[in-house]
Order: C-alpha cells, then structure tokens, then sequence
C-alpha cells in the first residue's frame, strides 16, 4: 500500500478520473501517524485532495508550472486603477527579466515560468509569450468588452499555455495575472457569477484610495447595467474580460484532463476558475487555493468553490505570487505525511 | 546600503540592542522594490522586525535551534487532557527517534533540535536531554503545581538550553513543547496573566470532546479560585505550572542577549512568551509568532504581545511543528527582498 505513494505518477495514465482510492489510502495513513486524530488542521484535507486528483499524497519537493496571462482593461480610463495599461507590459517585461516576485519565486523554487501576453496594450516584451489576442478589451461599462470570438480564443490559448506546461513533467499548475484594473473585471465578474452586489466584491486592488474605490465600485456597478447583474459564464468574460482571465478558465478547464493539482493564486485566478467550474463542473475537482487575496470579493469565490486557501498574508501584487509563497506548506504535508511513524511501528498508545 | 544585507552577521556584536538602523534600510528598500507599496502584505512587517532583531532581512534559508520542552502536569488526573502522563514520554521517545512530526521537519529542515526532558513523569527517554527538575508538576487545582525552587530551576534550565542552541550558528530560535494537559495549564496561566476568563482561554486540546472541554474548564475555574485570578508571572508559573512552560519563558528571557529572533509555536510557547514579557519588557522585541493555534485563548495573548502569526492551518500537535511550517514563509521574505528589482533599475513608472 505504501508503495503507491512513491511510485512513478507520471506512468499513471491520464484518464481525468479522480483517484478516490488513492485519496482513502492518504486518509488511512494520516489516522495512522503518530498523532492525535486531525491534528495536521488543513493540511489534512490538502493531502487527501491531493491523493485524490494525482494518486499519491504531496511530494517532499514541488515543481510548479507557473503560467502568468497578462492583459489590459479597457475600463482603466475611468480611474478604476492605480496604474495605467502601460504598466502591465511593464511589469510583463521585468517578470521576464527575472526582476518581479514571482520571477525570483520560481527562479529560486526550481519552477517553470511562463509568461502569456494574451491580451497586452501595445508590444509584447522579450521573454513574453506573445499569444496577444488582441490589445486590451473595450470599456466594459460602456459595452461588451469582447467580442464571443476573442473570449473563445483566449480560453483555448490558455487550455494551450496550460497542457504544454503540464508536459514539463511539473507537480502542479500555479495559475496568475498581470493585468491593471483587473480587479474591477474581477468584481464585474463575480458579481455576474454569484449574484454578489459589488459592495461585497469592491476592494482597493493595489492600493487605490476612497475616491479611486468609489470610481472603480461605480463602474462595476454601470456595468452590470449595461449588461445584467447575473450571466453565464462565457457571456460574462465577453461582457467584461478580460482576456487574461479568460485565459486562465481555458487553463483550469484544460486540466480536467491531466492528474495536476491547479494551485490558485488570487481574486482574479478564482474568478477565472468559476467560470471555469461553471461551463464544466468536474474542472473543480483539480482546484487548491493558494492565498487568501485582501479583496472582499475572494471570500465569496472561495465559497462558492468550496476551497480555504493554504495562507493570508494579505499580499495585492498578482503574478502568481501568493500562490507560490504557499507552495512549501504543501511540500510540509508530503514531508509529514511520508516521514511520520506510525503509532503501530512506534508502539506508542492511541488516545483512550 | 545594500552590502549589509549581505554582510556576515554573526560577526556583528550581540550588544542585545535592536538595529533600527537596518529596520529603516529594509524598510526602504521594500519601497523601492518593483510591487505596489505595501503588497507584500504581512511580509513586509515580518521583513523589518526580522531586520530589527537582527541587524539584515530574512535570509534565504533559515537554519533554526528547534527547543522542544517536555513536562508533565499533576492536573491530567481529572481528565483534562485526551492523554496521560506515560503519552508524554512516549512521544518525545518517539520524536527522538526521528517519528514524529518536529523530528521529521527538522530532518528535512536542516534544522537543529533539542529536545529536553524538564519535567517529564518517569525516566527520560533515549535521545532526550535529561535536565528533570521534577517528574511533573502537583495538581494546579489543589495546591501550588512547583515550588518557586522549581520556577526558578527550570527557567534557567530553559535559558541554558536556548543559550546552547543559539551558539550553534541558528538564524533563529523556534520554541515548542511535549506534555499532555498543557493546554489547561496554559489557558490557566493566561487567565492569570491577562485577567481572561476560563471561557475564553478553554479550548478542546488535543481533541477533547464535550464532556472533557467542561471538566477542563471546571479545573481551569477551580484552579483561578484556588490561587487567585491575577498573578506576577512567577508566582503563575508556580501555581499552574508546568515545568516546560517555565524553561521556555527562560529561553524567550535568554535571547535578549542575542540578535536572534525567536518563533513561537501555538498557544504553550506564546503563554511563555507573555510571561517572560512580564519578566523583563524587552524580551518581547525578538518575538515572532509562527502558527495560530486553534485555542480560542491563543488570540488573547498574540494580543498581548501585538504580535499576528505567519499561517493558520489549525494544527494542534504542538512539538513546534507549526512554526516549523511557517519558516519557509520567512525564506520566501527574504527570497523577495533580496532579489526582487527596485523601480530605478528596471525603468517601470511608480503610481502616479
């Protein structure tokens, strides 16, 4: 039995079905160690999600393929961001020169990067992937802010980015943006999604002020407006965008077909993965969120896809970041569950 | 400005004074790091204490002095605890023998540990460091658990111990502790340190059900009436107990002669922790707290002591494993502050 859990996950075939027995041989083993009952707190669960998408609990060692999608919003023009459209492809650039958080996380953690310009104003920068879709969205509180046609692209350039990345050999899929005033697109969309007001999915992004919230809550709210407050979810991204979260749905949905974890990072990536459970329910099977995001509308994705993410540390800067910090609290969880003894071999008494 | 980051620090003199200094340059270079201010969120603060305490920003592996105490408490005969007194033994035996989970985080960890018999019921297991000041503590509801002799002995056994670990060249210090029934010991020391009442600081322990969470509670009570519900620290520490709390509240008090920071684990170490604060106020500058344990009093004191743990996972198996947990949170800390771009050098426009 224990064999399982070392053996070679990659020779297991991908047949997109979740490994329930390999998730009740994790159990078995976590009510075995040396341990008062549960006392591993959330990783418990973590292990069992993990044996239960990849058929063997956490490794000691994670290597991630980390896909980043950038974009630009039409909709900044209304203040509804601290920063401009051409700050994404900025920062896009020094994430490829290896100068931003989530370059020196994988560079210093072993993983693969790939940086995605799905949907960037203007050039795309060396060392992007250009896969541009088209050069931002249109003002999504003034109409839709893509077309059906650039929706579907972008969620089948992110299903591409995704399964190559997941040819690598890597342990999981990290999924995160670039993409100023994607926090607004976020909140538009999980309004659409949830049925949440947006004084629940409304927060300051990377740092706006009283007066740069209340711009950005007024044009969540003009867009829903204009479009509907509830949508399904391919005519929500075409109601608002962007293109980088339409490319991180295509990603998720792309997974269902793998045995990879999908390790979120954020608002915008959990809001990606809605919609992505909403068109295929299965794609949230492979779903563990990474870091609890400060905006208030996080809580409320988490809820509806039933994940606690692994920390809160209330870090706004995207890229995949929060995500990536939280990864060594799954390799703890492969260290203990693999390493402990057991209260058999160590003939220590169970409680009473 | 940027070579002392770099700098060898052990070489710096342990003149116990905090670095505002190097607190003030890693706070400016966090500014000028290539992320909106601020967005590394509970980093940024753990990257300036860490800096304070030390004189540089977290290093990019940590290799910590693990102190794990073991003691046993005279209170357990009314049921207070899930185990007896032979668990506790039984599990620092095991932890010695590499079983268990501090022992399999240190391990993998690269991390030194000790862990010490202070009051442990019966003979000290192989592998453990036999410094017994007693074999448990009398029972905290009939009379005083030590007698200030005790107190006094195992503080400075505590002390002792941190000292040594500190002169292995650790980056830090991480407390934790063995003894079955410390949890009631613990909310009874917080109730005398804080003025809290047993209704806040009882919680279920290792895994107690209804009926033990009320026996709990009553011993709690008795004991609060027993010795009075406000006490100076030693005199808790003499009332309650227990011998393992005591050596830790030593080891906090020791390291303020040393630049090095000291990571508490759950609710045992932090009770310690606020007692040696009320000791000598300036112990409290080293502190970091690792894990936030899910006994409803631990809030009470990271209150106390304005400190916010680094992850929330509702471990509850004690043996500093949640801060062992947490560490990799400051590796990633200093990953970023170190090799994170500034915007000067890399061109990228601020906020306007």
């Amino acid at each position: 039995m224990h064999e399982r859990w070392h053996g070679d996950n990659a020779a297991r075939p991908l047949d997109g079905v979740l490994d329930r027995e390999a998730a009740i041989a994790a159990r078995d083993r976590l009510d075995e160690l040396l341990k008062p009952a549960g006392s591993l707190g959330a990783l418990e669960p973590l292990i069992e999600r993990w044996a239960l998408i990849t058929g063997a609990p956490p490794p000691e060692r994670v290597r991630a393929g980390v896909l980043v999608c950038a974009g630009d919003h039409g909709h900044v023009r209304h203040g509804t961001s601290l920063y401009d459209s051409t700050v994404s492809a900025m920062v896009a650039a020094a994430a490829a020169r290896g100068e931003t958080a989530v370059a020196v996380l994988c560079a210093s953690g072993g993983h693969e990067l790939l940086l995605a310009d799905v949907g960037l104003v203007g050039a795309t920068p060396p060392g992007v992937r250009d896969v541009k879709v088209a050069e931002g969205t249109a003002d999504m509180t003034a109409g839709p802010a893509l077309t059906s046609e650039q929706v579907d692209a972008a969620i089948a350039t992110g299903a591409q980015l995704a399964t190559e990345l997941a040819g690598l050999g890597v342990g999981c899929l990290v999924l995160g943006e670039i993409g100023m005033g994607n926090t607004a697109t976020t909140a538009a969309l999980t309004c659409m999604l949830t049925g949440a007001d947006p004084e629940h999915t409304v927060g300051p992004g990377a740092g706006l002020d009283a007066a740069g919230l209340e711009r950005k809550r007024a044009a969540v709210r003009a867009t829903l407006t204009r479009h509907g407050a509830r949508l399904a979810p391919r005519d929500a991204l075409a109601a608002v965008g962007g293109l980088e979260l339409a490319a991180l749905t295509g990603a998720v949905t792309a997974m269902r077909a793998t045995r990879l974890p999908v390790i979120l990072d954020g608002y915008a990536a959990t809001a990606a993965a809605l919609a992505a459970v909403r068109l295929e329910a299965t794609a949230g099977e492979r779903l563990i969120a990474g870091h609890r995001s400060a905006e208030p509308g996080h809580d409320i994705l988490l809820g509806e896809l039933g994940l606690e993410p692994l920390v809160d540390l209330r870090m706004r800067l995207g890229e995949a970041s929060g995500a990536l910090v939280a990864l060594p609290l799954i390799e703890a969880a492969g260290i203990l569950h693999r390493r402990m003894g057991t209260f058999a071999e160590s003939g220590v008494a169970r409680a009473h």
